[in-house]
């Protein structure tokens, strides 16, 4: 075997190790009995330890340097799939095991602390441990940082976002950031001289919000015979490759909320199920980053989904589901119901209009923090504030204000960008999807979502990670990210 | 870190691929979307090819020369540990692994055929896939038998009871062929004297009788907080240490064929439940061998639910499960119903009585046959011939006949008499708990299982894999496997 063709012999035993995690962690949220969750931590740790030893086992840098650059020797799937395997190894063995495990250790203490400090709604409480899990993450940036030629945020942010760089973000987000405070007023007063949209009565029983979802899901073209639909109380996608399982969390007096959220999961199942085969199991046939991740979701919830277009063939479906009657079923009604704008404190329940707002400031507020340009026990106050600046709101405490979100106790810094990147990316891969085929949005209105998602395949599933994401939007769209597209689309749809 | 407790972490982590995998095992059987069964393969074939790696590296048989040989230097578990661990070594590294992939290779092929072929009663389509199969049965048995110092056939019964050997099952199976036939006959007149039991009409709804076994698990000991009840095509008892599932099929038309498999596989359940938590994941601390296992499940099935104090307790919750009314549901006549003796030619629907004949015909067929000393071309009319020495019946086809268990084509080879051995043991485990606590059988009849489960657990489930089976049964009862007891209980309950 040729040094590549070991490597892809150890990357598709790290890949389906992987897999093999993706099904554990998706029945630890759905069939789990409680009490086995200690030996769960156990089975996981264990396979998590033995990819880890896999990724970073000293032949795989020696394979790597023999394999070449992968230029001239290489086709571009072979090379990209090459950039990613040296990526993961440098990312892997910048990491030394002990701040790995000081970080698991860190980060499990402040998660737990966090549930508590958010519920007494004490910052104090949480600072410590905030301040370990910060200072261990400035750690791992600075590693990684130097092992790939980055900053420590940067560094950070390429985890969730490869290729991403917070340079390119600060632009786009500063663009948004001077578009919203007018947007969102302009909406507001848009919608303040409609009639409010009134809401179906509820109960709306289980297994009929389960059918409709069902049938909501077959109509995007989800094949139940390689993935499942569930519940769990953080819904989310997960599974493997070629076996993909959502996860939804239903209100009896609220169906809306959860079918928005199956279609939300259903966009990012479609990717997962739609990237190439023949690249499985190695790592350029996974999904490109948490951005376009998040911008296939987008796409189907936000974009096509809480449009009108869709809510004109769906709404029978779900008058029908419940036997609803009376005008709260008409089309135009949902449509308003499932756009409506109500600027809060809370990120999760925030709508389209308003959420970047929310994201743009967790994005500057980690960045200063992680750059050490702000310190923790200031983190309050200056998250006042930049709500204040942003939304005109200012949070009565801190639960409904820097305690609301578990990402930074869990570790996860750099994550937050990603969301609103997806909801850029999702809007401007929607626009040039549908003037490349003018027929797909006629075609969505008649329940046929074939055109939409042949040309996502074509030009997001299918390339995996053989593409940068800024690479991938330019080559679907013909240019780079574009502010003023996502821009354009808010005020289309919240300023008509 | 001593050699020994290095092998207890390389056994910790075998160990706990294990469990994963038998977690996905359940999963497949469960959960699985039906495409996704390639993807699956990929899965627990990565799981497998790691442990079997991790078990036969060479750093393990230098550790286990290394950590001496268990006498004196260690206590009785942790040279038990040793051994179980040098057994697992040994077994693991006899197999050439061109001989692994051969077996693996040629079993799924002839599970395949044989589907067919029992569907088509073509024995003859079948006997080139399963003399593959018995070929490299064979030639694993030499080999395993050459490290261990067995025969062949004692090889390969080995590994699903360790410590059996032929010429002890020959022993006992003579002994009870020799019973068997007047017994039945005796049993059948004695059966034809009285009314026969009426069953209850059906239709029996799922979720009843999904509640009336959850229940009766609860009565018997199950903890739902570390285990699972779900449905699957072929019942088993699976999951992983701490976290067991068991999984049954309902039939509408019959409550008391699902109901009863469900209390068989609770049997099982408490056995893994109850195994010694401080030896989790090492090789002392799993269930010892098929045969204690099926006496596990024998006990709380056969033993206990089908006899008469049970009934007295469990009637009236069957009959409120399906709002009964009448005299079908009386406990004298439910107790009738479960313990109907009907020789018939297929196993799986085998009544206790006739179960054992059933078992030791293909012991004998399979010894035969390993042994080159029946052919394949022979196997339809041996069967037949034995059939009728045993039961006095002659299966009118093959399907009927040789073709109707998948044990030969799957591989397995010498797990047959575990059926019987594991009936044998339950009679004497039971029969010793019943002269150990007097109150056992009156608390049955009111529903109390704790006096029976607190002698199964200090007596089989916290010994692990210290002792031997025969040294299990031998500490527990006060002599080895005695085939009287057996025999005993059988006159007692279809002589009465």
């Amino acid at each position: 075997m040729t040094p590549y063709e070991q490597l892809t012999e150890r990357f598709r035993r790290i890949g389906l190790i992987g897999d093999t995690l993706g099904v554990l962690e998706w029945d630890t949220a759905t069939m789990l009995p409680q009490g086995s969750a200690p030996v769960r931590g156990e089975q996981t740790a264990t396979l998590s330890v033995l990819r880890h030893e896999l990724l970073t086992h000293g032949d795989v840098g020696a394979l790597l340097d023999a394999a070449g650059d992968g230029n001239g020797d290489h086709d571009a799937w072979t090379a990209a799939n090459l950039r990613e395997m040296r990526g993961a190894y440098a990312r892997a063995t910048a990491v030394p095991p002990d701040l790995v495990e000081a970080e698991a250790r860190a980060v499990s203490a402040c998660e737990m602390t966090w549930r508590t400090a958010r519920a007494q709604d004490d910052f104090e409480l949480l600072r410590p441990f905030l301040e370990e899990v910060l200072r261990l993450t400035r750690e791992r940036g600075q590693a990684v940082g130097a092992a790939l030629g980055l900053d420590p945020y940067d560094a950070l942010l390429d985890e969730f976002e490869p290729g991403g760089r917070a340079r390119r973000i600060d632009a786009l987000f500063d663009d948004l950031a001077g578009f919203l405070p007018d947007f969102v007023a302009a909406a507001l007063e848009r919608q303040a001289a409609r009639p409010a949209p009134v809401a179906p009565k509820g109960p709306f029983p289980l297994d009929r919000q389960r059918a409709l979802g069902v049938r909501l899901m077959e109509v995007i073209g989800f094949d139940f015979t390689r993935g499942r639909l569930d519940v769990s109380a953080h819904p989310f996608c997960g599974g493997a490759a070629g076996d993909v399982r959502i996860t939804t969390r239903y209100d009896e007096a609220d169906f809306l909320s959860a079918l928005m959220g199956v279609l939300h999961e259903t966009g990012h199942a479609m990717y997962e199920l739609g990237l190439p085969e023949r690249w499985r199991h190695q790592p350029v046939g996974v999904a490109r980053g948490m951005g376009v991740h998040e911008s296939q979701s987008m796409i189907v919830e936000l974009q096509v989904c809480r449009g009108r277009e869709f809510m004109a063939f769906a709404a029978p479906l779900m008058r029908d589901a419940f036997d609803g009657r009376g005008p709260v079923w008409e089309a135009e009604n949902l449509y308003r119901l499932a756009t409506v704008v109500a600027p809060g404190f809370i990120r999760v329940d925030a709508d389209e209009a308003t959420y970047p707002a929310h994201v743009i400031l967790r994005y500057r507020l980690e960045r200063a923090l992680v750059a050490g340009d702000l310190r923790l026990a200031d983190l309050p106050g200056a998250w006042a504030e930049g709500m204040q600046d942003l939304l005109g709101l200012t949070p009565p405490d801190d639960r409904l204000g820097c305690l609301q979100d578990i990402h930074w106790p869990g570790g996860l810094w750099g994550y937050f960008p990603t969301y609103v990147l997806g909801a850029m990316t999702a809007a401007q891969l929607f626009d040039a999807a549908t003037r490349a085929d003018p027929g797909l949005r006629p075609a969505i209105a008649r329940g046929d979502f074939l055109p939409l998602m042949r040309w996502l395949r074509a030009n997001v599933h299918e390339k995996g990670s053989l593409l940068s994401s800024e690479e991938l939007v330019t080559q679907a769209t013909g240019r780079p990210l574009d502010p003023a597209v996502f821009e354009a689309h808010l005020k289309a749809r919240y300023l008509d």
